[in-house]
Order: structure tokens, then C-alpha cells, then sequence
């Protein structure tokens, strides 16, 4: 992403009786330094986010991103978002992305400057990739092993597994394997075989009729737009489901998609090399969800 | 850590016959805003990191340090750092530390801003915390669990544990923990029973008059304090070994101590509330030698 726009937030405390937040919120060059070499975002990855879809300027689900920045930044010890502010520094951003099209904003929770007083905090926002290649013609995957058991969150919390921290190094370098070996992305899952997630996506799989995504268990992030579609079938009466899932079930699928909030419904066309059908027709249908103003 | 120099470094190719870099060396204000939001340490934690202590203004052990930058890089996919570069903003970084007494120096890699042209670097320097009380009264560490078993990191080398990474939020997450239970540090074991390393030092036992480390088989560092310590003890004659080191082997050492480069030997008190001995005497000694110019 080139950001286009940017906004350093100083948080206020979750507690703080403010209903307006503009004088918390300075604009600054998304280019220009703004950073500090002490920021521990920086030096330990040590922070929060959150990847905010935009539609003709209209920010999606902002209230799904903003529970599960309150859920990072209580597994990872930060002091608790103010939800309003937040919810303003969104729509600020919105307001600089493009007014048709598709956008993205990023919210940035720091631990702040080491032995500094606060946290430190920022959004910023651009136009979005063109994903549509993507969405109509699909992502190849491999799986990669997470390297854990599927009950290592439940008993490790310091592994900071539910959380969407900054620390995603091993997410890049999945993404850089998955390359590697001839695909597009890649499906993490745990080393007793079962299915987690993509390293920036949720995995849907269509079995038998129903619709089926990993358990949030801990172990994966709760994928905002998997949330959203999964309202939108049950809606039209189809069967849904949060099921630990065996990678023998990936097999079974007649129809798969990675799930993201800027990327949105990306068909699988093959995992490990093994086709896997695509309904193009669903897809789409499920895109043009997507790209329409949700709340 | 508090910088009081910072050292924004252009990285050269690892092959240009370039000799003297001071050219590619531009001084900043380390409090000052450097970074850009679009950074990818901060955004994704990606990149790689050393911090070498400096005792009298001498950087210590800079040619282990080096040889692991270089090793991180490699299992990152980030362009091979120019040794002789580095070393040279080392060797500037240096004259900023206290004339006497100890100081700090932390290297950092970065994959660079999103989309940019180069990796980004930068050097900074400062005076070291007061790590006394810990060198003479010692640490109490809890074992925490890091989640995956022993050979894990061989056959998953995405999950890049034997790269140094700024994606540090789980150590932090862990010390968090650690001083939650009451102790001070912790040491990683892996989910079948093995001792690992502490979140940022590694750890050594003496058993039957034997001087043991974990293996660094590619799932935890390889300590350059421990490396130099091992060297001093074996041209004492003393024994010393790396080994696969089973959780159970702890209880049977008659001294045992954490190992960094900054807080140096640190003796371990206890192990999850039960007590080790402490070797007094030995801990002053080896810290003497550690507080001793090294390269």
C-alpha cells in the first residue's frame, strides 16, 4: 500500500468522557518521517492493527475492526482503544480516500516510544490495489505448517495467537514461500492437521451445501468479512458453520475462497497443486456483497 | 532503551568494492520523527535486528554479531547486509557511548517502506541500564511453553526461528508474563519438553561439572555472549557443550545463568519457584571477563 493520507492519534483513555476527538488527531505527510527510531512498533513489532475496507468512500464494518482491535489490545496488554475516537479517526480517513472506487485505512496501535509516557497511535488511508483478477480468476495455495498443535493457544496466550499484531514477519515470509513454490498465497495449519487460516485472509469452504470456516478459537483472527458473508448467506437461508476443521475436509470442498477485507472473496482454484472448483457464478455474487456499503 | 545517537544508514551492495562508507552515514536526532508510517518494521515487523554491548567505548564481539545479521538476512530474504559497512557504523556508533562505563548499540534492517526502492537501516547508540543488581543477586525465570516442538523449526523455515526478527511482540508478550508470575525473565521450552532460550538471552547449565547450552538448530539464536563465554571457559580447561536439553535436565544443574549481550551473565535464582544454586563467585568472574574488552 502507498498511503495517502495519514493521522497520528493521541489516544485518549478508554474511560474519558470526550465526544468529539478532532483535537486528539494531527494530519501529517504519509511520506515524510513521522516515526521515531525508539517507536517499539519499530524495534519489537510491539502493536496492533487493523485493515479497514473502503467503497466509494464508505468504510466497511468498522464496527467488526474496532472489536477486534479491543480483542488484540486486550490479549497483547495495551491500555484499552476509545472506541469513539477511533471510530472518528476512520471517518476522517474515509473522507481522503477516493469518492468511487475502492479504499483501504489502517489502524496502528503502538506500545509507543520505549520508556515513553503512552502508546502512540495512527491511521492512515489510500486507494486500494485492483484486485479483480484475483476475485474473478482465483488464488493457487499451498498449506504451510504454523508449527503448532490446535490446542497450543488455549494453554500459550503469551504466543499472542488471537491477536493481529505488528509483529507479521512470518506471515510475509508464508506469503514469500507460498510464491516460491509456483502459488499465490498460502493456508496455515496447525502441525496435528488441522486448518487455520491464510496469513491476511480467512479460508471458507463450501461442503456439502454448507459454508464452512475454522473455529476462532485463539489460535486465528476472527476475519471481519468471513463475519459479514456468512450474515449475508445465512440471510438467503444457507447453512453455515465454525467447525474445527481437518485438512482432510479441504479435499471435499466443491467450492473454496480466501476472505479479506480489501481483497475481499478470492476463489481457490488448486490447494497444493490439487484443482479445486470455483463457482464463478457464487463469486461473483458474493463480490458484489462485498463491494456494497455494509455496516 | 533511551538513544542518544542515531545513524541512518543507504545499504550498499553486500559486493560493492566500496571501502569507505562514511558517505552513506547520515546522523539524525534519535528523538526526532525518522521513519514513515509506510515503513514495513513498524507496519509487519519486518526486518531484522543485533544489539552489541559496548564496555569503555569498545563494541564487543562485532564479528559475532555480524556473522548473525548476516545469518537473519539470509533466512529473510533480505538483501546480504556489506559487512564493512556495518562494521563501520558500529565502529561510529561507538565513539557516541560513554568514554567509560557500558553502553548499547542496536543494528536494524528493514525490509524498507512498502513498495520503495532499497531496505531501510539505521544505527543507534546509547548508555546501557544499570544491570548490577541482576549480575550479582540474579533472575528468577518461569518456563513457558513457545508452542511448537523440537523439530519444527527445521521442517518449517517460514516460521523463521533462528532469525533474529523484529517481530519480538511474543517475547514481550512472555517477559510480560514471566514478571505476571512473579519472576523476573523467562526461558522458552518447546512443547515436547525441550529447553529453547530465554525471549532475549540465552541460557547456560553446568551439570556434572559441565558447561551446557541448547543446540541452536535452527529454532532458537545463537548467542553471541554465550559463544564468547564458551570460549573463555574451554581455554580454562572447563568442559563445555551444545545439546538437545530436556526440560528436566534443569533440575540437575548446580548453577545456571542467562546470557546477553547487554545485561550480560545474569545467575538464575530459580526455575518456576524452585531454587538453583548460585555460584557466586564464578558469576563475579565471568561477568569480569565479559565487562573485558572482546572481539
Amino acid at each position: 500500500m502507498t498511503w495517502h493520507f495519514a493521522l497520528v492519534i493521541e489516544p485518549a483513555a478508554s474511560d474519558s468522557s470526550q465526544t468529539v476527538f478532532a483535537d486528539t488527531f494531527t494530519v501529517i505527510d504519509p511520506a515524510a518521517p513521522a516515526l521515531s527510531v525508539g517507536e517499539l512498533s519499530t524495534q519489537r513489532g510491539d502493536g496492533i492493527f487493523e485493515s479497514v475496507g473502503v467503497v466509494d468512500g464508505h468504510p466497511q464494518e468498522v464496527d467488526a475492526h474496532l472489536d477486534r482491535l479491543a480483542h488484540s489490545a486486550k490479549i497483547c496488554d495495551l491500555p484499552a482503544p476509545h472506541r469513539e475516537q477511533w471510530r472518528q479517526a476512520v471517518t476522517t480517513a474515509a473522507e481522503h480516500t477516493p469518492r468511487r472506487g475502492e479504499g483501504v485505512i489502517k489502524l496502528i496501535l503502538s506500545r509507543g516510544v520505549e520508556h515513553g509516557p503512552a502508546p502512540t497511535a495512527w491511521v492512515t488511508s489510500g486507494s486500494a490495489p485492483d484486485f479483480a483478477l484475483a476475485r474473478a480468476h482465483g488464488v493457487r495455495v499451498v498449506t504451510l505448517d504454523r508449527g503448532y498443535g490446535l490446542d497450543v493457544p488455549s494453554r500459550a496466550p503469551w504466543l499472542l495467537l488471537g491477536a493481529k499484531t505488528l509483529s507479521y514477519a512470518v506471515n510475509m515470509a508464508a506469503l514469500r514461500e507460498a510464491k516460491r513454490r509456483g502459488a499465490d498465497d498460502a493456508i496455515f495449519v496447525t502441525s496435528d492437521g488441522f486448518v487455520l487460516e491464510a496469513p491476511t485472509a480467512s479460508l471458507v469452504l463450501r461442503v456439502d451445501g454448507r459454508f464452512v470456516t475454522p473455529a476462532p478459537n485463539g489460535g486465528i483472527l476472527h476475519g471481519t468479512t468471513q463475519l459479514s458473508l456468512f450474515e449475508h448467506l445465512e440471510a438467503q437461508g444457507l447453512h453455515t458453520g465454525y467447525e474445527v476443521v481437518p485438512v482432510s475436509l479441504m479435499a471435499r470442498a466443491d467450492a473454496a475462497w480466501l476472505l479479506s477485507s480489501v481483497r475481499l472473496a478470492a476463489p481457490i482454484t488448486s490447494i497444493d497443486g490439487k484443482d479445486v472448483p470455483v463457482d464463478r457464478e457464487l463469486t461473483a455474487s458474493i463480490n458484489e456483497y462485498l463491494l456494497s456499503p455494509r455496516d
